[in-house]
């Protein structure tokens, strides 16, 4: 339960792009950071439901870095089934520093026709042992059962209907105090965000040097979009891109 | 005529993975180097036909620098049609090292059924002046009528097969003496070199900050592959990663 320790220039690089609570207060809706892990040709993982290792273990602890900073982390169906993710925080600040459940997000999944079940997956057994929490369920309708421990959040707004992104965020904000979510994915769910400006506060991207092929789940927005603040950080293998999403297209 | 100087730290960055003479003398094969400039998606170009600038002034230098470093440089007919290229180099070491024509790499059109024209295309019009070679055009068949300037090597390997690299390689270096090559696109030539680390020495991947969309003309091997000899440079606007293909497939 214990991770490496961040490289020690990651946390400047970051720090500006890491949620803002002034502005936070100021528009009264979470701040969204958008992140993901792909290789060189774009590619999130190998194909539809293969987990892939992409980014090294020195980029590795910056995703849990973030989401120590973050109040919740969303993710779609898709890889929620795909990957079975933990979504939780293993890093810490020092030694004192380890209560995981209350350092780590608030899992938020994306499962209007709810095909995931919590009870057996990774989150739960995290949650069981105090080291994650347990999640919010975005569904479109009020299940008939229940899960126990899981949050069920009702946005009804038609059945086969996309969930309006602002009104997601702001139900999470007011009924569940959320404040800063990380999205991490995946493919659908980015690809729609790299076009939201208006939603998307920081997109930080880690470039694995690798190529998975044109097999692989690819991330590419529908059209071609400009981003502004951009910062670049240098592994030994991986690259990571901070930047904002710019409302300028191109 | 002239180019911006190249950022200083570029010219320590890339020496490792500039043509090796010593490797070419005991191989008697060509050294190439891959290079091409992509969106964060992956793609490098809005579409097919549509001349996208992609990188920042910063590593445009390199594309001048590398060329002044490489006998020849290959593109595919492709890119010839879409982007009527100059493929020159403009980067010069002071202000005596001005014979522009023979820092300037030999462009290796392949061009197998003689779709383009180099009569009046910017190649042609740099050659006029001085400020450019002329072309090699690699064809399945000796043309009925041959362009002024332009030598055309034919390989008769069939009409409609793909010409095989290593005979390739072997000729231009045998019949023009090129030892080194660069090879700048497009996505059919870069794909398929991606999967041959039998051929290819070096990868110079220019990484801009944009996303050019789904729409776009991608780079994406036909199947995974790893890299070695991995190293980052990060500018302000672009990253650059140089690497070796690693014969050990993913
Ligand atoms: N490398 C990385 O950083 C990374 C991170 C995460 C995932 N991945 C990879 O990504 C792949 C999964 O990606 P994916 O594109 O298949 O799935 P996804 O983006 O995780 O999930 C897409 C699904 O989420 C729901 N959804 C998303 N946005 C919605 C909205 N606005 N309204 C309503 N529903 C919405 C929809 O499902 P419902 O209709 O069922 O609700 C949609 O089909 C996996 O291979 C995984 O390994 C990689
Ligand atoms: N951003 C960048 O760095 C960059 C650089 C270059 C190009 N581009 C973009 O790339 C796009 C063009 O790419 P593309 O994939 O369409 O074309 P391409 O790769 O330039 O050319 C492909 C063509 O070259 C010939 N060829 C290639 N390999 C061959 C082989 N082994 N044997 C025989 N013929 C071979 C074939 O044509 P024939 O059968 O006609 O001979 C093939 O159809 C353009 O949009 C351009 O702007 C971008």
């Amino acid at each position: 339960m214990s991770i490496d320790r961040i490289k020690p220039d990651l946390i400047p690089f970051l720090e500006t792009y890491l949620p803002n609570t002034e502005e936070v207060a100021q528009t009264n809706k979470p701040f969204v950071t958008l992140t993901y892990a792909q290789s060189i040709d774009a590619r999130i993982s190998l194909g539809p439901g293969i987990r892939t290792t992409i980014s090294d273990i020195e980029t590795k602890v910056m995703t849990h870095y973030l989401r120590y900073h973050h109040d919740g982390i969303l993710i779609g169906s898709g890889t929620v089934l795909a990957d079975d993710p933990c979504l939780n925080c293993k890093w810490h600040k020092d030694d004192t520093d380890t209560n995981f459940a209350a350092n780590s997000p608030t899992p938020i999944i994306l499962d209007t026709h709810q095909k995931w079940k919590f009870k057996d997956s990774k989150m739960y057994h995290l949650f069981k042992k105090t080291e994650g929490k347990s999640p919010i369920v975005v569904v479109h309708n009020k299940p008939i059962v229940e899960e126990q421990d899981v949050k069920y959040l009702v946005i009804e707004d038609g059945n086969d209907k996309k969930i309006d992104w602002k009104i997601l965020l702001q139900k999470l904000y007011e009924k569940y105090n959320i404040k800063s979510i990380m999205v991490e994915g995946g493919a659908y769910v980015i690809n729609d965000l790299l076009l939201r400006p208006d939603i998307v506060d920081s997109l930080i991207v880690t470039i694995g040097s690798t190529y998975l092929g044109s097999g692989g789940v690819q991330v590419s927005p529908r059209s071609a979009t400009s981003l502004t603040d951009v910062d670049w950080w240098k592994g030994k293998k991986d690259s990571i891109m901070a930047a904002r999403l710019s409302s300028e297209q191109i």
